[in-house]
């Protein structure tokens, strides 16, 4: 008969990649406002199977209170109170196995909460977590609305790589994501049939204006026609749409074994546009698809092993 | 007798390089929540000299509270609405003439603040607009809670630029700032006698543990040796702090005519250790003294004009 350790064993742990960690005796996860000696952090997140994690923390807890109504673990009117409300750099909210958690806005705002999500799944001996990424994102030739799933998170020179500058030198890192995650995200949607997603490329900025090719930041110094055809060659390399965390999002999770997917709701054809000129309830309406996709693909995972 | 308008030309205002804003009918300043159509920016932010920026929402919520007792300009206890409630990607707050608003962590994120902060200073055509970020650091070779006021931003290789991306293409821009202001700001801290302040380098990162050579973060190649050669390497060159906004910060601000300083109060010495171990009460203290500084400098600016 299997023991737990056993059990343990076939199960899919995060990883760290750090040998000075084990030497720390207390480990302090300075932005959760959260520490290994001040908290549980087993007790607190050992259950979690899935983690969202989105750029504004307004809409993660409306996440949560969304994915608390349609798993029916909690009644949907409960209070969910923000589990880093010591700090107000990110937001976490958790009901049963779903965490979700707000990650601000650009690769090294995400990669900071990312360094310390991956050391809280660790201590709290997390196993066969699934994380997503729920955002949103500029879209290439999609109707505004689309989700795209990505298939390959690429850099502003399409080209499927992060790079991470370490003692002054920089480190090229993967991209990849979990395609087999993708499909079945694309599946879900295709149960729901309430909204159009696709999988293709997703390029990461740095920059939301010049870095992205907008036309209206403070500065511009290309034309109208420059800006066409680079994003003609970003959609002819696959780029479906563009957002600014991707990048380090695949890079950090393949890197810590956790299954990744990034699904993004595109706001706008850049083709046509660089500004938000949508109404609020509009663009409103398009930032839940995303929500909605993921809460049915985790409900379909906990209904398929009975936990639901 | 000078007019109004030639009262104007010898003004400074805030540049924007972007033949395209004409043409805009509407400028939306999305991460704000305000726009061109949608509020008169001139009656809201005309009168805006002092514009303080920093990554927290509730320090800079904080922070217009405590200048607005110092400056006398409101009762102390009035309340200071946020003038972005609309969205929670940035706070921002007014009193008189000075603005505070919030940047989140990392360059992407304060430069997309930044383009649209800008913007606005420029639709309100605002004159003569000092800027000054006021944040947190880690320090090299300095007790913690000493000031930093940054004489020149450098990045991991102790470099004086910022890499912006452009079309795919790299541009490299200046990250000087303004020496006088600087200065200023350190005779400010010898008035008041309240903290060490010093005018260092501050190198700019992209990452808060590998791209700060932290031994914490959720992986780590390198050791304690690497790290302490890579800091020492740093603190030579002149580096005093390192923080994550200043390259861009001091880019963006000198391509629009901003006259701009960094004031970043150290919350622990790298040398030393990577965590902060110190209490909430050490470090809140420490996180008010740039906020003191700034105060000081615009309260001796503003009787030194007459309007305070």
């Amino acid at each position: 008969m299997a023991t737990d350790d056993d059990k343990k064993d076939m199960c899919s742990t995060v990883h760290v990649h750090n040998p000075h960690l084990d030497a720390l005796k207390d480990d302090i996860l300075y932005h959760f406002n959260l520490g290994t000696s001040t908290h549980d952090l087993q007790a607190m997140f050992g259950d979690v199977k899935f983690v969202c994690v989105g750029g504004s923390p307004r809409r993660m807890k409306l996440f949560i209170e969304y994915i608390a109504g349609e798993l029916s673990f909690e009644d949907q009117k409960s209070e969910f109170p923000n589990i880093c409300a010591g700090t107000d750099r990110y937001a976490m909210y958790k009901v049963g196995p779903v965490l979700s958690v707000s990650h601000g806005m650009g690769i090294p705002s995400i990669s900071i909460m990312l360094h310390e999500l991956i050391k809280l799944l660790h201590h709290a001996q997390c196993t066969d977590v699934t994380i997503m990424r729920i955002g949103t994102s500029g879209g290439l030739g999609l109707e505004p609305g689309t989700v795209v799933v990505t298939k390959e998170s690429v850099d502003a020179s399409f080209l499927p790589k992060f790079e991470q500058v370490i003692l002054g030198k920089t480190v090229v890192r993967s991209t990849d994501l979990d395609q087999c995650l993708a499909d079945e995200l694309l599946q879900c949607s295709k149960d729901l049939g309430l909204f159009d997603t696709v999988i293709g490329k997703t390029m990461c900025t740095m920059d939301f204006y010049e870095g992205q090719a907008r036309l209206d930041g403070a500065f511009c110094s290309y034309s109208e026609k420059d800006k066409q055809e680079y994003l003609a060659k970003a959609y002819q390399s696959g780029v479906r749409n563009i957002e600014m965390e991707s990048s380090v999002f695949a890079a950090m999770c393949k890197l810590s074994g956790l299954r990744a997917a990034v699904v993004c709701v595109t706001l706008l054809d850049r083709h046509k546009g660089d500004q938000l000129t949508s109404s609020h309830e509009v663009l409103h309406n398009y930032q839940q698809r995303p929500q909605i996709l993921v809460a049915h693909f985790i409900k379909k995972m906990l209904n398929a092993s009975g936990q639901s």
